[in-house]
């Protein structure tokens, strides 16, 4: 199959090219290293050294046989995708180029218009220019199961059938995005669905749990092949930095009461999924939506198993919740279905053996971490405000949250420790 | 009241500017004319004649006694609104800047990005400097009755109870939109609600129908107050459209079969529903809809009563359905929720009379309708082409439409008059 993977430099793009590869398929790939430059704004660095394309390209040919054809360049710009399109003609079209944090986008009016902006015209991009060069191609979009929100009823895949005064109709299940960042993904799948609808395209549209791990079978050791791995608060995800604090012996710091509760699943599942979906297209006019996560956790149960398999490997680590820089409930219903993948063929690893493979193999990078570990620590925000959060010393579960507006638990002063985080 | 008004140059906002200073209100306004390009590049021109700004402001002295201060400039420019918000400290925002045309969002995709850039970022830019300026300022957004669609359910509010697997929660109402344009309006719908829930903001978001007319009372008899009135295919809404082809002989041009069913209001009803949502702000916090029409109407039925009135002109004008550029159910459902709006005492005007008014209005424009006549006719498709859209000469409606993806009746090749519209 033809492959266009948007976003191919980045943590799963670059790990999706690999596996397509070792699965015979011929893949091409933009990227216009935003990446790099929003991580390096934050003040971090990949965990995992992160080589030059054209050394990564090169790897490629040399373990795979054979390269991705590598397009450098800005997605929102119509032309460069129709010129892409239409020299390429991919089969599928994987999108994995917007911006995917949720902090970078609530710094202020100009990062949320810069996330927003981005992520909605790369998608009309493509879905303009699959009409006008590749009607049949398959549109992959990555979305996240951010854009439901937290409701208070269970979440359908997508769509749900409703009664409503008397007459029923199946409609979209409403979306309740938490940050400027989930609510770009929310306005992308919008566009998309429309498209589907306007010009008989067909696309597969991902709610994706968060992801965590570095490698996958495909990757050889060489440091080239190596995807990236972020900690920092901006483009770390939850598992990926507690990993990083428990290996430089930082505490793990779930947000807030630490209740939340999300779906995960590993870099390996994540790319399992990928491929179910790209060898099982929808039908022309089809826009469909999975909920692609292995399983739902509690965060601090998260934090605990991190705590765990650190404590095999030695490291004894503590887990000290932070105050919750975000507005969401940190103890909520939650109940998300997830079983159209499964009904594909989805087989899910061992969450346990992974979080212990992924710090084995993150221990050689800990010099890295210790280099910048000041980012562990956040300081954007949901009110506006760019301060670092501070441990919370004692955790007051039954206390009601103090504000209607943020519903997080904002201790009385003596119970917080000022102070930097101790190294450990 | 100070009042900001997005967009003051356009067919709302000179009304409106108009409608708050004769109340006594602090009017203050930014533009930056896209909307008089915009029209130009539809290869059009505004029926009533549009002054140069400060011809405008000048009027405004001369009749009102004061005028509105005015910017001239991109509001998807952080820096200018935050100068603005900063320096007039509004109470309230009306937000009319946005391009409101779906016909235009549909050209090509770079029309479709600006359109959703223009629309999404101009109004992050507002909750932005709202939070930082002006915190308990209302924010009033015009959204579109287009949002919602045609669901085969009842239309609420913005908001619904649902009961859905055995629990309950209150949602906001799942959105359809049909056109770029139409979802954009629902990502910044989506934006200012989170807004209000992130910030604490008040916002109302208006649903508003198809506005029609040329006047309200507050207007002096002086061409420099006069408020624009489009009759081109992208900013002309339909009754508009139909009574600048009434008073030049063109046949009245439904679209396809035209049984599609919309909320419509006359233009000093929506100035008297902006009013009376200025003058009724909802509570901190508070993000709340409101579905902003007189009555719901079938396309075709308007048109009758747009010949009738043109009849009693003595003018002698028919009606003639054309094909349907645009992907709708052409027949369908409809019964939206217009409560609150009355219960704050919105008292609707009478739409013969309205009509009846405008026509007289207008006839003295003819001549600059008569010269711009070819825009009268639509070429902007829905499904990408740009061609010039046939008479229907005979009216099938038993028959199915022939193609699941455009739900629209095309007629058989003998059913129709390729010729330009004869103009009678």
């Amino acid at each position: 199959m033809r492959v266009f993977i948007a976003g191919v430099d980045g943590y799963l793009g670059w790990s999706l090219a690999q596996h397509l590869l070792a699965r015979g398929h011929v893949v091409a790939g933009a990227d216009a290293f935003l990446r790099r430059r929003w991580v390096h704004e934050m003040g971090s660095w990949s965990a995992t050294p992160v080589h030059p394309m054209p050394e990564r390209l090169e790897a490629l040919e040399e373990h795979f046989g054979r390269t991705v054809q590598f397009w450098e360049g800005d997605l929102t710009h119509y032309e460069l995708v129709a010129r892409i399109f239409d020299e390429f003609r991919p089969e599928a079209i994987v999108h994995l180029g917007e911006c995917p944090s949720a902090p970078y986008s609530m710094i202020d009016a100009e990062h949320c218009a810069f996330v927003q902006r981005n992520n909605l015209v790369s998608t009309t991009n493509f879905v303009f220019a699959m009409e006008e060069f590749v009607p049949d191609a398959h549109l992959v979009k990555l979305g996240t199961m951010g854009e439901y929100g937290t409701p208070n009823v269970a979440i359908p895949e997508g769509f749900f059938e409703i009664e409503y005064r008397g007459r029923t109709d199946r409609m979209p299940f409403p979306r309740q995005a938490g940050s400027w960042y989930h609510w770009s993904k929310v306005h992308g799948s919008n566009n998309v669905m429309f498209a589907c609808r306007l010009w008989g395209l067909r696309a597969t549209d991902i709610m994706q749990g968060v992801v965590f791990g570095t490698r996958i079978d495909d990757m050889a050791e060489d440091d080239r092949l190596l995807t990236r791995l972020d900690f920092d608060q901006a483009f770390g995800t939850a598992i990926n930095r507690f990993c990083c604090q428990a290996l430089i012996g930082h505490p793990l710091t779930p947000f807030g009461l630490g209740h939340q509760k999300r779906g995960f699943l590993p870099l390996r599942d994540s790319m399992q999924c990928l491929t179910l979906i790209l060898e099982n297209p929808p039908d022309p006019g089809d826009y469909r939506v999975f909920n692609q996560f292995q399983e739902v956790f509690d965060i601090t149960e998260l934090a605990m198993k991190v705590q765990a398999a650190a404590g095999e490997m030695g490291l004894d680590v503590e887990v000290r919740n932070i105050e919750n820089p975000r507005l969401e409930l940190e103890d909520h219903f939650y109940a998300p279905d997830h079983q159209q993948l499964f009904d594909l063929g989805y087989s899910p690893s061992d969450v346990e053996e992974e979080l212990g493979m992924m710090l084995m193999h993150l221990q050689r990078y800990t010099d890295r971490i210790q280099a910048k570990r000041e980012v562990l620590i956040p300081d954007v925000r949901w009110d506006g405000r760019r301060e670092k959060t501070r441990f919370l010393d004692s955790l007051v579960t039954s206390q009601p949250a103090p504000s209607s507006r943020f519903a997080r638990a904002t201790p009385e002063t003596e119970d917080v420790d000022s102070e930097e985080p101790a190294l450990g």
